[in-house]
Order: structure tokens, then sequence, then C-alpha cells
């Protein structure tokens, strides 16, 4: 059972606020977006991202219209400096683009960093220290006024290495790092110091970014922080006020919304959340919530897809199925009255043109996505769902490439027929197209072979009614089947698995081929107890599959005459 | 590009609150927690919960500390019928939890509802319409009046049917089904109508469930309409103010705390967030929330990875990795200026005993985790970490038991050790625990035959410095192995894929076997560009592992002498 909290946990203390204001208000621009997928988000993965994936990453970023993007902590990291450089050596910076770079605030690291952006067109040099009681009682041991004296100096020395670079276009930000947990008068000298130091003006404002490096209470307590800050800094009007929300007690996008409407300009974030602990706060979510408010939020998601498999792709983490707006289950009703409901609005057009359709907060098409109504699994259903019914039911794993090209084969049976498809239903689909698949050529047996410390096999084969024996060796049996087809086609992954518990239940082999003529791959499936022929009937369920499209697949067996025997 | 919103999307209009109290107010106690796990989650899986399922999660619940919990909607569903028989008549319902079932406002089905609940001891009957105008014009064509009157008609219903059954102990809950998006003064109307019908009071307190069917505005808004609400109810003294918020937007759980601030008794979730679309408000965070505030939820998550595994099993939907308290990567950090900070926050024990460690917004043991640090791969991090570097060093695809096995390997070496892992280290770590064990059995070589329709298979090893030939037969080459072997172990599990594109690039074999006077499954593991050696090579991998413990494996082999060839 769960200890009594009171022992070690105590609420914590919220920010005197009089006279309210953020409640009664809505958000109706979109703030600057700065997005810290290559630092923040890049420093929380198990694998960090090489320098090929963090391009495909950026390249992602600037596409869907990042004007700020922090790329890297180039003093700490050789990997980040190495990427910093690429960016500005390969001139990937477009018109418009800023990069960022983050740096403790430390006189060598502050120096390592103006080197490693030199010749960059517009830089964001991003110094921070951390300001609250635990650190700088328990980790720094430093006095408050120290702390103070340190993100002071640091401005300075910023401000006179930018002054030694003119070819760069500058600009400053400073975090007060652990900001919602440190006392705000404290905070606001701080800032208030550091903005002195940059003599910070509406005409050459300065970022002051206000983290909550961990989430410590509901987000209506960040929002008077803010509001605080906003009503009491010295120099308001020459400061872009940003947040930095994470999302340690699920309430991210809460605090950042709540915070734009307490007087934030600039949110800082990841796209899908991604980040240390629980992420940063979800950038994807925010801009779309701004867009069902008639709020375009100036960033592109219309083909909100193609982000998703950048994003995985580089990260290696799986957005979750219930993510708002992007979730394989977000835009899917099961149930028959939530389908109902949604018909009915999507058969009426209103005259204003404005979307109501019930349970739906936006278009999917505006996403690129579509509406999906699901009974159990029929022709609107993913390949998830399939691909969970043939494991439950049959035990067979389906590879993932393989889900796709299965899902196409039921959409193509499902688009004729319509309605629900039943696991058996599933099944005979699967198997007309793999498993019973027999022309051309039509599986006899095997044998195999010692052929001089080679595996010979011996393959018997029916062609256009005619038994053909043909013999091949390899350094395995698949090797050894594609020599004696004399076959073009090459195997790109094999992958077996047993069907139930026992050596004597069978096999399933998946077998993935290429060949010239054929766009993509093509998969064959084959099933046996003995797991050699498996792997046989699988070479040739993709052979038959291929060769209407690219006949020189079938190898030997394409001319029968030629080896015919009795 | 997305297009310009304002031509199909509206800003969601805001209610109007005068001297609003609820960012004044902070949370002190728990609510009511109802679970609809089995209700609304239930109902937006690919493949609803059969009753093992449904019984499993249901007795999580009950372990877990709910008292009030939504099983199903019986009316709607026979396998919702079924498993509410099931409950009652196996008589699992414990004292103090009380049953909830759905019905919408339709005579048939709430009679069918009452028939269904015959016999339980306690049960919350819950009827619900939709009332808000896009229900009203397009789904229902319907006047407000007339919604009005089947709200009241419901009620009128259910009183008299409950009043017929004094065995059972009933009580009564009424949801303006998408109040979010209705009229407040129309939603009032219909609220005052119902409990007026059912003489709500102190004394016998009837439910009134607000929910946010779809989340349409930031959660502040939703706070308001429930205060609202909350100060107009004609009667409030004898109404349990219950909220239900979806997650939409990505502000369910803010929604529903500031919900609570401004006059909610009771919240109606999913565990992790389970349910339509988005999901339902996740009843998890919100209770671990308020724990880390010092105030206990009344739910036990004190051995939070059982729920977790529990909920996984029985819905089939991964929990996501950065899930708030309970995600793989939430108290895990990466970077060294973060490890540092906790580290030393660790090393300090405050005399007052409270909780201050930095990063660290809960105490991982208080949830029966633990703290980890992570650079890269090392002792403390999960197998997950491990499964990557191996798939994408080397392309081996550890089946997930093997993962768990070979993490307590990993885990041995490196409590002697200390340190990061690099892959390399753990590939070694890997051939020595799987591939290079020669002992007791040596593999020399092994020629298949065809032993009269049968696979035969002919296996040369060596045993303490003799060589043996075995021979054997059976369906497949690894049943002709276990014969030959003459071995009591048994193949639960069998895959294997191929290493590298090409048929001439090598396989990799999991064999996970099992044999008695060994506790658990074992896994041997075999490479080699022979898709048959890699399997035989995987058989005696598990064998030898097992010899030491239970030497029977070893079969034929176990005897030397008997066997010995020149």
């Amino acid at each position: 059972m769960l200890d009594d909290p009171t022992r070690k946990y105590q609420p914590f203390r919220p920010i005197r606020l009089r006279d309210r204001r953020w409640p009664d208000h809505t958000i109706t621009r979109p703030p600057v977006w700065m997005s810290t997928d290559l630092r923040d988000g890049n420093q929380a993965l198990f694998e960090p991202m090489d320098v090929e994936r963090k391009r495909a990453l950026y390249d992602c970023l600037v596409d869907v219209g990042f004007r700020e993007i922090e790329v890297g902590f180039p003093s700490a990291s050789q990997a980040d400096y190495d990427f910093v450089r690429h960016l500005i050596d390969s001139d990937a910076i477009p018109e418009g683009v800023w990069i960022e770079v983050l740096t403790q605030a430390r006189p060598d690291l502050i120096k390592r960093t103006f080197e490693a952006v030199a010749g960059a067109p517009r830089v964001i040099v991003h110094v921070y220290n951390a300001t609250s009681p635990v650190f700088r009682e328990v980790v720094f041991r430093q006095s408050a006024e120290g702390v103070q004296t340190m993100a002071v100096e640091a401005a300075r020395q910023i401000r006179g290495l930018a002054a030694e670079r003119p070819e760069t276009a500058w600009r400053f930000q400073y975090s007060p790092e652990t900001f919602s947990t440190t006392e705000p008068e404290f905070a606001l000298s701080v800032v208030d110091a550091v903005t002195a130091v940059w003599d910070a003006s509406a005409d050459a404002p300065v970022i002051i970014n206000l983290p909550a490096t961990v989430e410590m209470a509901s987000p209506n307590v960040y929002a008077d922080q803010i509001e605080w800050m906003h009503r009491h800094l010295a120099r308001r009007e020459g400061i872009v006020l940003s947040v930095h929300p994470h999302n340690d007690r699920g309430t991210g996008v809460a605090a950042a919304e709540l915070a734009l409407m307490a007087g934030a300009d600039r949110v800082e974030g990841c796209l899908f959340g991604n980040g240390e602990r629980t992420g940063n706060v979800d950038l994807v979510t925010l801009a779309l919530n701004l867009y069902t408010q008639g709020v375009h939020p100036g960033l592109d998601f219309s083909r909100i897809n193609d982000v998703l498999r950048t994003v995985e792709h580089c990260t290696e983490i799986p957005v979750h199925p219930r993510h708002p707006y992007v979730g394989d289950l977000v835009f899917t009703a099961f149930s028959g009255s939530h389908q109902d409901a949604i018909r009915k609005g999507f058969a009426v057009q209103p005259e204003d043109g404005l979307w109501s359709v019930p349970y739906l907060t936006i278009d999917p098409r505006d996403l690129g996505r579509s509406y999906e109504s699901v009974i159990r699994v029929n022709s609107q259903s993913g390949k998830g769902g399939m691909a969970y019914l043939m494991e439950q039911a049959y035990g067979v794993t389906l590879p993932r490439r393989l889900q796709v090209e299965f899902s196409r084969v039921v959409q193509a049976h499902m688009d004729a027929g319509g309605g629900e498809v039943a696991a058996e239903a599933l099944w005979e689909i699967f198997e007309r197209e793999y498993l019973r698949l027999e022309s051309p050529i039509h599986y006899i047996g095997h044998s195999l072979f010692d052929a001089g410390g080679r595996q010979g096999l011996r393959l018997r084969i029916r062609r256009d009614g005619q038994v053909i024996t043909l013999n091949g060796s390899g350094n395995g049996p698949i090797d050894a089947l594609l020599d004696a087809l004399g076959s073009p086609v090459r195997v790109r992954h094999y992958e077996e698995h047993s069907l139930s518990h026992g050596s004597d239940a069978g096999a399933v082999c998946f077998m993935e081929l290429a060949a010239g003529g054929i766009d993509g791959d093509v998969y064959g499936v084959g099933m046996d107890a003995n797991i050699v022929t498996a792997s046989v009937r699988a070479v040739l369920s993709g052979v038959n599959r291929m060769a209407s499209q690219a006949p020189a697949v079938l190898g030997n067996a394409a001319s029968v005459a030629r080896n015919a025997s009795p």
C-alpha cells in the first residue's frame, strides 16, 4: 500500500497573485515556436541521433515552418559541435531561420560555443544557470548572489564576443533553469540584471525563457508565475517572454496554453512531446489546438503522417496510438452510436461552412488523414488490427512490412465486399494470396543431399502439367533452391517461427524477395511441419506472386520443355 | 500547407463567469474515483476484451482500491450483459464496491439494464442522453423540450424499477452527454428536472456527471463551466458532482484538476488514459499528482508495474515510454548534469524527511520502481536498450522473452564490472553465453537424409574428447535432432531470421526450450549461413545451458561410451 504521503511530500506553495487576469483571456495569435527536438529531445534518447537522423529531423522542422531551432549544446558534446558545423558548412540554414545553441554560464563553454557557430548567418545564443534553492544549496553550494553574478558575467561575455563577430546576426536568450521552483522575486532579480547588461529594448529585444524544468503543480500555478513575471519585469517591452514546459504531471500542454494567456510570447518544446523523462511540451498538439480555434499556428501539419514517420525514424520512439491529432486511433470510432452520429454530421453541410461533426474536433483531411469507422476489422481498419487477429487466432506473427503489404490485399477484397472481416475471413484471404498459390509453379517435393561439402537440394515441381526436377547447391537450403531454380530473385529478408508449442508443430516462413522489373519487395509465405519445407514453399510463393509481372523470376521453370522429366 | 482555419473553425465561446473562484483553490482531498475501463475503455479497443481479460482488469481495479466500477453497457451488448451476470453470479463484488451500468434514456434499454443487474448487492444505474445543439438538430432531430422530457421520463422509470427491487442497494446517475458543448442554462434545466424526480438530498444524493465528451477548449473553460453549474444547481447538497474529461486537446488531466478546484467531487476515467480516440482522462496520473502534493489518493499504485502489465495484457495497447509515473523512461536521466544533480540529491537526507531530489517529482520506490541513470546501456538500463543495440549493430532481433533472460545475464556481468556497456561488449557477452558454448556437447556437423518419407538427420558431436554419431528421424530437422539426441527437452517456441540481405548471408535461430528439473524456459541460440545448421546449433546451445542443472537433457550424449565411434 502507498505510504502516507504527508510524511514525505508537501503541496507546492503557489505564488500570491492578486487581480489575476489570465483566466479571462483567450489565445488569438500564435506564439513564436522554438523546437528543441535536436537538443532537449535528442539528449533523452536511448541512442542519440547520428548526423543523418539529425539532419532529417532538422529538414523536417524547417519544412514544417520553424524559424527558431535549437540545434545542440556544442560546448558539451563533440557530436553536437560537429552537427552545428555541418549545418553551417553545408549552407543548410535558409533565409529567416535562426539556429539556437545552448550553453551553461561558464566562460570556457561560452567561448567554445562561439567557436562552434562561427560564420553562421543567424544565431540565438542561449545561456542558462539553475536558480532554485535546491540547486543553490545541494548541487552547486552557491549563494543567491553568486548565482546572479554568474548569470550577469555570462551575459557580459556573450555581449562582448558577439560584438567581435558582426558578420553574424545575433540574438541573446537567458533561462533561469528550474524557474518554476525558484522564488519569484529572485528569478525576477536575476532576469532584470541580465536584461540590463544586454540593454534589452523594443528595438533590440532579448529572449527570456522561464522553464518548468520539472512540472511541480497544476498548470494554473505555472500561469500565475508567468503572469507575475510578465507584470513585474523591468524591461518587459524589450523581452520576448518564452516558456519551456515539461510534462511530469501530464499537464504540459495545458501549462503552455495558460502561460500564453498569462502573457508569454514564445514556446519551446518538441514534436509529439519528446524530451527528458515525460517529455517537453508537445508543439504539434499546441499548434493544432490553435488551428481548431480558428487561429493559424504558422506551422504546417497538413501532411502530419509524414512528420510522424520522420520523427519516429529519428527518435526510435513510437508515437502513442491515442496521441492527439496523430495517433492511429484518434480519428477512429468503434461504437455504433458514435459512428452513426459522425455519419450524420458528415452528411449535413452547414451553410456557414463551419466544421461541426460530432466527436471530431478537426477534419482529418486537413491533416492529410481520413476518418475511420471501425467495427473490429473492416476495410478502413489499420494493419494493426489485422496483425493482431492473425496472431491471436492462428499464432502467425506477420513481419511489419508484410502487414503493410497484406493490408492492401485485404482492402482490395473489402472494397468489393464491404463490412466486417472476421479472423476466419482474414485467414482465407491470407491463404489464397500466399499459402495456396500453386501457379505457375506447383510444389511437389524436395530432398536434401550432401554436395561435396555444400548443401545440395533436389526440387520437384509441376509446371503446365509437366513434372520437372531441378538440382542445385549452396551454403544452405534457400541458396541451393535459388541455384536449382536458376532464378534471379534475391532474398532481402528471411524470418521463420513455430506456430505453437512443440517441436512437431508447424512453422511459418516469410521471405521478402526482390527482382528486376518489380517495384519494391514482395513477400512469399510458406507453412509446413518441416522448417526447410516451409522455407522452400515461401520462396515459391513469392516467385509465383511475382511471375505475371516479371516472368524471368521463374528461371529454369520458365521453359518447361528443357527441363521436363517423366 | 494548412488552409486558413477561420473559414472552417471558430473559437469555442467560453461561458461568462463572474467572480470566478477556482483559480484560488487547491485540491486538498481526493475525489471519488470511478473507473470506466471496462466500458468506455473497452469500447475503444481493436479487439474488445474477452471475459478472461475483463475479469483480470476488474480484479486489478478492485485491488487498486476503486469502489465504483462501470462494468458495461448491458442493454447494448450481449457480451457486456454476460459479463455483468458473471460478476454477480460468481459473487465477485466485494463489500463496499459498487458496480455501475450505463444505459441510454430509452424505456426498453432501461428495462433490459435492470434485468442484467438482478440480484447484485450494490448498483449505480447510469442513464444519459445527448443535450448539445448539434445532437438535437442533426443527430436526433429533437427539440430541447423533447430532450428534457426524455431524461425526466427515464429518471422516473429508473426510480420505479429500483423501488420494485429492494434487495439491491441502488444509486442513480445522470449524464447530459456532450455537456461541454451544451448551452449551460439548458444543461442546468435538464439536470435540475432529473434531480427533482429523484428527490436528491444530502441524505440520498445522486450523481450528476458532466462530460467533456469531446474536449473543445482549454481546460480553464471547462473549469468555468463546472463552477457555473456548481454554483447554480438547484439541489447541490444532494448531488455528487462528477466530471468525465476526454483528452482530444491533450489537456484532459488539467481539465479534471481544474474542475475539481471548481467544485467537482468525483472523476470518471481510465487507467493510463485508455478510451475513445485520444482516451479518457488518466486516473493514475491524477491520483499520483495528488500523492506528490501530500494528499493520499485512496488508490494504491505502490506496485505500478503490475498494474501496467495487467492493463497492457487486457487492452493490447502499450503504455508510452514517456507516460507520467509509469513509462519506461520517466525515471531515467540520460544527461550527465541531470545524473549529477540527482546523485547529489539522493546523497543529502533532509532533516524534515521531505522529498527534494532534483528532476524527480516522486520517489520511484514509492511506486515499486527504481531510479535509472543511463549512459547508453549500462547495468541499470532496461532490456529495451540492449535489444536496440543488438539489432542496430548486429542485425539480431532478440525475441521478447530472450530479452528478459539476456538482461539478467548482462546484469550479472555488470554488477561485477560496472559502468557502460558498448554494443561490442554486449555482443561478447551474448556470444559467450549462447553462441560459443561448446560444452558438454561440442557440435562437429550433421547431414540430412531421407528416412522413408521422414526427415532423417545424422549428428556428429564431441563429448569429453570422444566423437559420437547419432541418428534420428522426425517430421523436420529439429524433430529429427531431438530424436537423435534422445533428449527429453521440448521446443516451446522457434524463431529464425536472416542477419542481413541476401540468401547467402547468415541466419540466427532462437529456440525456447523446456525440460524437467528446470524452472521456466531456457533459450538456445545458433548462427550459421545454413538455416538448418543454425537451428541445430540453437538446440545444442540450449541443451548445453541446461546440462549442469538437469543432466538428463543430454540424452544419448550423457553416456559417452555407449555411443562412441571412431
